[in-house]
């Protein structure tokens, strides 16, 4: 019976639910706070003094007013890397262990970097929209893309490392941003973002969100990647300014932009719609 | 003055063309047959006592008829690395040198591939249509795609060598067929495609098209890859057996599919059109 099961709450259900969801049901009485119509803090009531365990979504606000309606919980488990989701202040004054992914997706974040960074210098969700208008027949040729050339990763933990080894491997000079230099790293080291974007063809956005990197993406950046610079975004949507990048884009400042999250998820500004330039993934 | 320099006739301006147009103008006096109203036998007979090097397309056919009316020409240049619109036998017995780009382009087409297999994996394209049709913010989040797994190349060249380096940096297990084993190579050799396929979540076609290499990719190939294997060919067309290809893509036995190229360009299968599967590429 399920309800022998130790209980796991979920209040709205993480993108990978449905791919853990059979495995996790064997273990656990799943708490499915999001199919209840009752409101979500009677259902917490309804819970509060067996509830141990939680999987959070990256929407799920883990605060304090939440952590009050939780008395007995001692896990918060979360299938992405970030946690600025998260009051960990709180959750470790109440004893709560929190457990965020980690580098267990790395390799699969860094693959969808290294796609969306081909795809917009080839232009291939470009192209393969102008076959499936059937333009090729009608209007020729679609223009060639363009090479990868110097790249440049801001923020080097675990999936930047990854994105920098398919780099290497696609040819590029490989440079990047972090707090500080990595001794014994073969690529080229710029301490701020700015000289980066100067020196580079493309930047490819690695780090994680905290007060110091939001809208680190800004103006003086973009202006410094130039007319044909690339922008990837595989980190968070508020690192990058995203009013600026948008306006950019729409004025030719830049070249492209591989974006895989943006600032106000699902929103997506709407002016990208327009642009072959972009690709636009709903992370 | 562009009569003084040496001519280049070019019948088919090749794809690359606007991007080498103005250097090449600077030391040839281009021929430009496509944009002549005479028809063209007439504009080579103009030309016939003197040009003496051709820039061929991949859609002109470099053949006996051609090469009759050109007694003068001593080379025939491409920008692509394959020959099989040139009847190289003609050339040689002609006395006509042949000069294919090799390796020139290989890292390109390498990119190209990897960026195919990303994309098809990941759903980028997929992803990126279902965005721009505003359905994220009425439909919720897309489904995930799945990760690169064991993959097989098949015909070990230039471009197969390269399209192994990235594979290995993305951390998948290579696999390869060719013609022979290459001894001192970290991957997998397989002496037929079938293996290959049976053994491999996805296939890269990087070979040549040969008579050999005819429809290689036929029905039993295609099964043995399995409902869950994608194919990407970045080869030639005809390598695959494309209404067979059509026919798996449509009925759900094969995965996915990447295509850069095919094999009647421009025409595409318009039962493609409709497949989220597959990313349609006008190489």
């Amino acid at each position: 019976m399920a309800q022998d099961l130790p209980q796991l709450l979920i209040i709205h259900p993480p993108l990978s639910l449905t791919h853990i969801e059979s495995q996790l049901s064997r273990k656990f009485h799943l708490l499915r706070a999001w199919e209840s119509e009752i409101p979500l803090d009677q259902f917490l009531t309804t819970y509060a003094r067996s509830v141990q365990a939680m999987l959070s979504s990256p929407i799920t606000r883990v605060n304090a007013d939440l952590l009050r309606l939780l008395p007995a919980l001692k896990l918060v488990a979360t299938p992405t890397a970030g946690v600025n989701n998260m009051d960990l202040v709180e959750c470790r004054q109440r004893g709560i262990s929190v457990t965020p992914s980690g580098s267990a997706f790395s390799e699969d974040v860094a693959d969808i970097a290294i796609g969306l960074l081909i795809d917009v210098h080839r232009k291939i969700s470009a192209a393969d929209r102008y076959v499936r208008k059937r333009l090729w027949t009608s209007k020729g040729e679609y223009p060639l893309g363009f090479k990868l050339g110097g790249i440049g990763i801001v923020g080097f933990g675990n999936i930047g490392s990854e994105v920098g080894k398919r780099l290497e491997a696609c040819g590029c000079i490989v440079s990047y941003n972090s707090r500080r230099k990595q001794q014994a790293l073969p690529y080229l080291f710029y301490s701020n973002v700015h000289e980066l974007a100067a020196n580079t063809n493309a930047l490819i956005i690695c780090c994680a969100l905290t007060d110091q990197t939001h809208h680190m993406i800004k103006k003086e950046v973009l202006s410094a990647l130039g007319r044909e610079g690339v922008i990837v975004n595989v980190g968070q949507g508020a690192i990058i300014d995203e009013k600026e990048l948008v306006r950019c884009l729409v004025h030719g400042e830049i070249g492209g932009a591989g974006l895989d999250v943006f600032e106000n998820e699902p929103h997506v500004p709407q002016e990208l719609f327009a642009l072959d330039n972009v690709v636009l993934s709903p992370a």
